[in-house]
């Protein structure tokens, strides 16, 4: 993010830079909520934004779209500046559930190689979104259709469902949320990432066998020193 | 709608003017969005009203009900007052989620020949519902059972989740949402809606094979003219 | 519950009393509303208290949880209070969605015996529980991650969604919702469910063959009286 | 209501029929409360609508305004129908609390005669138009700015906050809610709001004696009735 | 509370143990924050419980009332079990927001020495209820009207606004919210938070002078062990 | 922003840059719908955000806060931060509204020469706050104690009610909300939002003089163009 613009409206930033593509194609096979605890546990969705159908999952570089209410006309522009592998995220400029997004854009953006749409508002046509194998995480799913009147954004940093997204991040939603990777820092999450789900599996296999996370972790000491007490 | 009546509860209107069959027919194979797109937008209800059950798409005619908070009297009321064909849609006099309506009525309801339950409030026996293939669209599924103490109405006009419901009115329900078309118009929106509709598959073609709203739409010119700046 | 402690948190008691299994069983075969109504329609907690994926239904033994605020150490503490049949209910000091919950302590709490997790907060790794098939009812799904640094308690009376879970009680979640059953009166409860269910038949026969609910349930003279009137 | 329009956008009602006006003096006096009795209990709005400022109130007859969200056009087109005494109810064709009124559009419904705003969305300006002494009650306070280019309509029957409102009726907001009453029925209110109020006194001095409502309002033996028990 | 209810509606409780006078009086001079604190930060309702009008703030021994959606006959029953210095606490079966309560019962309770309401649900007359000087902390203000058909409970334990009430505690409410102190343990959470108080004055005047709370709280070294870095 | 830190928690940034102290006082006398409009409409926390006492108005340069759930340790961090002229904005990790701040940290705050406090949470001791002449503006209003154990940031980019606030940016805040001022524009936004104010007055008496927005913007014209129709 360079000099701030005393007005973000009306524009569409064309040579945006992407997270690197082996960072992003490792973080595709991680979990949201293993990402989110690689990054410190910082860097999530709020947890309204949900799958408009169920097995849906995005992981993606960001290209970001600034939307006004009840007006859709950003989401075309955005179109043409898809490449494969991206993922349209759509923020508004305030709160608003109406239909942004059917299934005639959802086809545009299939044919730009897009891999799915993150958008804090509403959506339609979710049946052929299915059909389709288009992924999308919504607030909302709206009938509801939009006007093409007013001009927004495309590729400015956005803040979406609580979570500053610029261009180029890598985007990644699963059942579990959504998690935003900042570009510069794609590979060294994934590093953390990998290491941390690493030990999972010794850890699970304890727990299968009956030890306690208490002895695991080592929880007993520092609960007495906290002055937990056991009453019968 | 003649005359409001000062006290519009305790009242059960028999005689309403259902909408063409024809037209409801037509309707029943068109979706949400593009019936409401058909209507100039307006007509419907809010994105809170979700089905209880995946797959679950109602079409057919309004008979209403006006419920009492925690009340579900009327609902026996109303299932006299439906015929084949028809739709119960229920009401509150105020805010209220408590389960109105189960398995047991929804066997008579069925036995009546209704298509389904569009209800403000909540609704239980959910898997029931689903196994019977009584599709449900509520505001909330809640286990609260109701009592049978208060005067409510059926077949005056209602607010449905924010839309105005006269009895004969065509609803249509399906995974985008809830529609109500008055039924002096219903034919009047098949057409428009269908004539919509016919349109779709050229563009979804063109879409498919790569051309850009921006250009299938003509908006390039218009986008400029509103000061669209591209940057790089 | 005893004398109520001046301060209710640092505090796990081991030896709960827990409900009579043969009467556990028996509520395991009925459903929420069935069991709500029996116990004279009180009991449910709210709503908003959803299953993590379609399909998930607990019956079991309360061992009760007071959580911090992004905090689940409390989670482990409880581990080692579960035993075969019971279920975890987890209530916060305050509202807090973060995801206190995932599949490595469901793996020890499965292990453990134990039946499942209603949680007033948020819940992650949603697809692994599935797979698992450890049924979870939550108020969110949410990756957030927490911590281990305060203490909660262990089977004290806690206040779940709005309803008085005491450590021992029988909690029943369907579809419908969640209802607590104080484990004194179990086996009451029990009874007057399983009555109330053996009447369901024979209505749901009648209603099925066309048996108006006014009729059968005599409803149209105190309608009358109430002064429902029928107009054309 | 006549013919419903297919599409019901872009269309101002010029000649509408207010209420009689010795009707609205008469409620003008009267608590929302006690008309919404005299209504039958029936004709609120949802309880999310708040003055903007301690002490507002309102009572006239409805100039209606559909919004589109984002967009303040139709408040401008709707001055023009502002008669002295009028009060603009606006509704939005969708769930949107921008801020589309604000001291300006105050200052020119002032100086038409309007007695104040009821909007289901939201205002801004708040100081000034307390200063100004113009009423308002809103779903929300926003300073988010609004556009002028989509039409919707003036003096079309509108949804407001979950009511019907026709142009022409009377709408009374004090710091209890919002109540309408239908224009044909707004002497008949006033005579049974009139009737219940004037009863009002005599009770409240009874109670302040130290009289139950118990035995006030005979409730002893129907209590005892229903089954009610005294324990100690 | 000794053994639960099957039935816990249709119960009115006379001989209930109020916490001591004494215990009460102090706990009136004490702040919420600082009572809840005493507590071991539990005790409190949500946030969502607000006084009906400014300055309101009431302390004294709980009559509890439980209601049912759109009913208020519990709260003439209620009125007889009101002894001075009582505090009326309503919660209700579901969730409900219509007016319960208004002039008429507050003249009523009022005359009974009653000192407030809490209720989790509605209230209405609320210029009245300012005028009257009888405070009402409450979820909604709502001019909604409720009938007489349904039995509750007077006296029983409830759950009010996510907190547990049982007949006789000390509740104490004032803008930062309200909270319950078990009636056994009063005089315990006085001597506490009184304690706690007299400690609050001498740390304001360190602050108020420029001494940070990283100092006064010797929060430096803690800090710096847990990791935190200082960048420039 | 500089590079994006792996982990942002656990860093205190001292050395931040200020917006220009004749910026700030110019926007301090402007209001935040005239600032935000001058931005070109964005810039905005949500309306979710209210003052906690009547007449709160803040406006100064961010110092920022990223507390996590249940924990203000980071607001004493905050404060050694703070220099005359600051406002301190804080956010949190997640969605939590427990009382992070009151009157002992205002004290502190006010020492330091901080002008009031914007938080995406709860606050308590409003009275205090109110007394202090120290300006809140918040989520929430709860007595809700929190504890000092885990590390969040301070001045650190933050996201807050869905506003991006870098430190140093320029926050203001009255009754309509709080509006964003990035440091590096904080004059030419003070530019346009003072020539915007000038344009006002001239308009204001022209409505006033009764001349409608209609004519005076010229809205006649567009109207017809976008099909208005005037019906009788």
């Amino acid at each position: 993010m360079s000099t701030p613009l005393i007005n973000q409206l009306g524009v569409v930033k064309r040579g945006i830079t992407r997270a690197d593509p082996a960072a992003v194609e490792r973080l595709a096979k991680l979990g949201v909520a293993t990402i989110h605890e690689a990054m410190g546990r910082v860097g999530l969705m709020k947890p309204y934004m949900r799958p408009v159908y169920a097995g849906a999952r995005i992981c993606g570089t960001a290209v970001t779209v600034l939307l006004q209410p009840g007006d859709n006309w950003m989401m075309h522009v955005a179109a043409e500046q898809l490449q494969p592998g991206d993922v349209a995220v759509a923020a508004c400029t305030t709160d608003n559930e109406d239909g942004f997004f059917g299934d005639l854009l959802a086809t545009s953006f299939q044919a730009r190689g897009a891999k799915g749409l993150i958008i804090d508002g509403g959506v339609r046509d979710v049946a052929e979104l299915e059909s389709m194998g288009f992924p999308v995480f919504s607030k909302a799913i709206h009938a509801k259709g939009t006007i093409k009147a007013t001009l927004g954004s495309v590729n400015v940093p956005v803040i979406c469902a609580g979570a500053l997204v610029n261009p180029g991040d890598v985007v990644v939603a699963d059942v579990d949320g959504i998690v935003v990777v900042p570009a510069a820092i794609a590979g060294q999450v994934a590093d953390a990432a990998e290491k941390r789900e690493s030990f999972e599996g010794e850890k699970r296999a304890k727990l299968a066998a009956g030890v306690l996370g208490l002895d695991m972790y080592k929880m007993r000491e520092p609960l007495e020193k906290a002055g937990l007490r056991y009453i019968d």
